[in-house]
């Protein structure tokens, strides 16, 4: 596993969310709050076609992260990376598997008629942690 | 008051965290954690001189915030704006007043030694809310 062992576990335990940057295309930032995964590797988040957080990732390539843990904020780490992988790849069967971790539901429920999702994998280049 | 009213509740009541999104010089995005407050018309956030975010933020003279209900994540509100008010002024005052919302201590208790701290106001211009 390539990835810091304290980010794994912000990403994969718990029902952590991470905040999620990306630049505009007029330069400014955005941000919102999404599920996240990891393949112990990278950090893996999943959005959907036609989002502005998706066209800003694409546009740019970079994204910066910060989980914190849902029991405690103190524990968090903050991520700068690059897109490694940007697919619709099995993104309907990972969409469903984070309604079971976040909602304890078998099928995510808040799909729109003829949704795309995405998935992105984010290599970290930047880690910053504070664990308390 | 000229805030909307769930985003005021959500920057004043609890101890809801606000994910502040700022741009890098080279264009990339940073995003952290912070503790946050309101004065009704502007999203309040206080940090430090010498802090990467404080020095994105002065570049682009813009930023992005989600706020989070901790007590229910998927109530949430994302927020860009300007900064209307960059200040040292009462920014140690508020900072121990911070101290007392989220810690319920009367000073902060993470001061370094010759931090000047640093207050912005945020005026929002684009707001996306999440009720739940």
């Amino acid at each position: 596993m390539a990835l810091d062992e304290f980010v794994y576990k912000l990403a994969t335990e718990g029902q952590n969310f991470a905040s999620v940057a990306t630049v505009m295309a007029d330069g400014s930032p955005q941000v919102s709050l999404v599920w996240v995964d990891s393949d112990g590797e990278n950090i893996i988040i999943n959005t959907a076609e036609g989002r502005l957080k998706t066209e800003n990732i694409r546009r740019s390539g970079t994204i910066a992260l910060a989980i914190a843990d849902s029991n405690n904020h103190y524990n968090q780490a903050m991520v700068r990376g690059k897109i490694v992988e940007d697919t619709h790849d099995g993104a309907d069967e990972h969409i469903n598997m984070l309604a079971k971790k976040y909602l304890d539901l078998d099928e995510y429920p808040h799909r729109q008629p003829g949704e795309q999702r995405v998935i992105f994998k984010i290599k970290p280049e930047k880690i910053l942690k504070f664990e308390n």
